[in-house]
């Protein structure tokens, strides 16, 4: 029996390469013999680079600047013989690289990532996938293009500084020095985000309270992105405001659309394309995804989903494991998903889960497969 | 496909019948068109005269006492064409028909169940199938013999009263007056205890502290079951003080094997002859069982074995489903059962579970069924 598995992270508790150890174990336990394939997977935030180098890609070290200015050690990939290039923002703007403490969307940046990206470009390349999740920022994607050379002024003509506090400052925005290299690179932004930039569903209201935003910086960090909005309409002619997307990452969005050669794809359908999944279901008679928790909700753009929608294209069924597994799953059926499981084995703590998940995972595996494989032993 | 569906009771949740049709309902909403058969088991506890009367049986009702010795509706069943009598201590003696605050094992005695015997021998019936899970009792059986003529008396002659306390004044037993249609009866105990009378392990220490007794009460009962023992012996010449199973049920086990003509044997193997279980097997494809907990230990005569033992003699597989699933249950798999699957569908305290058995038994076998039978709808 050939098993792909396929299983997205399971948020703040284990890597999606981790879950899908764990779930080859639970596999190996019940099936020997079994062929596995392990396909971390990733839906355009944490893990993206790691699901889409994977296979045959390489990856690359660059020290920039943190969230808070600080040197970080950050990685892009290249992946497709080097031609494609994968920018994760989390690398050097991830909220996970600053403490809970430290959290600050007034003065976190983007500034790092732009400057990933001036590394990829002077590495040659010239066509980037960005995947946006798991920011620490709202800046707007302002740093991005600060480290890339353009310029935002204020009303004296002098630069501004970094962070989405600064925003409401720019009264100019100078692209003039703006690295020539971009206008010959392409972005493909890999999100699921449909927010706008501004108002009650943009990233400052929606986003920056995560990111550590009281409701007063949530006031000042909207009107600075406002500010931002308009110069962005100014400077590109795109109107940013209230355009789809734009507020995802904290308005990184907004940046990457209206300053370079941008579009935007489902996270999801972007690792399934690039990571080698599809390959690997040729000959497969099962996939096991999974994620933290699956439930109504889910059925839109999710890992299990898009995982399921083109393992059903192959024909093979799917089976997902959740930590916690809520009503109204049915459309997920439609979906091409076979069956949901809570890997939780019994009563306990959100916390007591968590900690546990590789166990759970594989234990759960371990008894989906006997019944999915029917064995009965002796 | 013929599902047969046969778990037990989830202890302190859901009675074996609930959590029958609730099994059915999740596996309707996977397989609309599927055969079920709902086969509640016990073990010998309660819930044994339910099951074993479910096909074909009858119930009688009679007003005896309860373990306090206030009146109490209880029951009795006939099964086999009314040739066999299926008595459950817990219908007359049961811990369940006494407020928490009531428990008082130096007082309750089990003479309504020896009146509900009564009352079956009334009605003819001479085999008897003893159900004894679930006592609220440690009189050593005093009360069921005291009911059926059996008198108990102290050093002045004169008949002692009922309950734990009163068994280290009887001086001596006088079974002249003993029900005289007890000599045409078999007695087939019920109970998968292999607690002696006396000792750390026997009724008292391990059983008295369940039905309310401190540690002080549990020093007197088990001074006064030694008492019991030393009588026992004087007037039956059984040794019940070291005998294995003479500790079940408050020592109703002793009572048993020396007064009348009685055995063992294990709930789960009876419940399994007389409630039809086995004829259901014929053709079918799956059997779901379950029970609260499942664990290393469950491997040792619980429901969960003893259906699949059975169920592997007809070559069918056995998928469990469980409140908690522990570590360790690969012996399971030897004795037949497919797999184990937790019913709870991701973090929660022990006693949300346990109020929403009825749904996570749905859902869960629902997604079981799923899974076993490979579907992909669309």
């Amino acid at each position: 029996m050939k098993i792909v598995i396929a299983p997205d992270s399971f948020k703040g508790s284990i890597r999606a390469a981790d879950a899908a150890a764990a779930i080859d174990r639970g596999i190996r336990r019940a099936l020997p013999g079994a062929e596995t394939v392990l396909v971390p997977m990733a839906d355009g935030g944490e893990g993206t680079l790691d699901s889409l180098t994977r296979f045959g890609g390489t990856k690359a070290n660059v020290q920039v600047s943190d969230p808070l200015g600080r040197p970080v050690d950050a990685e892009y990939g290249l992946i497709h013989g080097g031609s494609t290039c994968v920018v994760e923002l989390a690398s050097a703007s991830g909220l996970e690289l600053i403490a809970a403490e430290e959290r600050d969307p007034l003065h976190t940046t983007t500034y790092g990532t732009g400057e990933v990206i001036r590394r990829a470009l002077d590495a040659g390349c010239r066509q980037y996938i960005m995947a946006i999740g798991g920011s620490a920022t709202n800046d707007g994607g302002a740093g991005i293009l600060q480290a890339l050379g353009v310029r935002l002024l204020d009303e004296d003509g002098q630069p501004v500084g970094r962070g989405g506090l600064e925003l409401q400052r720019v009264a100019a925005i100078d692209m003039g020095g703006m690295d020539a290299r971009l206008a010959e690179s392409t972005f493909v932004i890999a999100s699921d985000v449909q927010n706008p930039l501004l108002g009650p569903y943009g990233a400052s209201h929606v986003y920056g309270p995560q990111k550590g935003a009281t409701p007063e910086m949530v006031a000042v960090l909207e009107q600075g992105m406002r500010v931002w909005a308009d110069r962005i309409l100014e400077a590109t002619g795109l109107r940013v405001h209230d355009l789809p997307g734009a507020g995802a990452a904290g308005g990184v969005g907004a940046a990457l659309l209206a300053f370079f050669k941008a579009g935007m794809r489902s996270g999801i359908d972007l690792v399934i394309e690039h990571s080698g999944f599809m390959a690997h279901l040729e000959g497969a008679d099962l996939v096991i995804t999974g994620e933290g928790r699956m439930d109504a909700q889910t059925a839109s753009g999710k890992t299990p989903v898009g995982v399921a929608r083109e393992a059903r294209r192959h024909g093979v069924p799917v089976i997902a494991l959740a930590g916690s597994v809520g009503p109204g799953i049915d459309p997920l059926y439609d979906a091409g998903i076979l069956s949901v499981h809570s890997i939780v084995n019994g009563p306990m703590a959100l916390e007591e889960a968590m900690a546990q998940a590789g166990e759970l995972l594989e234990m759960s595996a371990e008894q989906v497969i006997r019944t999915f494989a029917g064995m009965v032993s002796g």
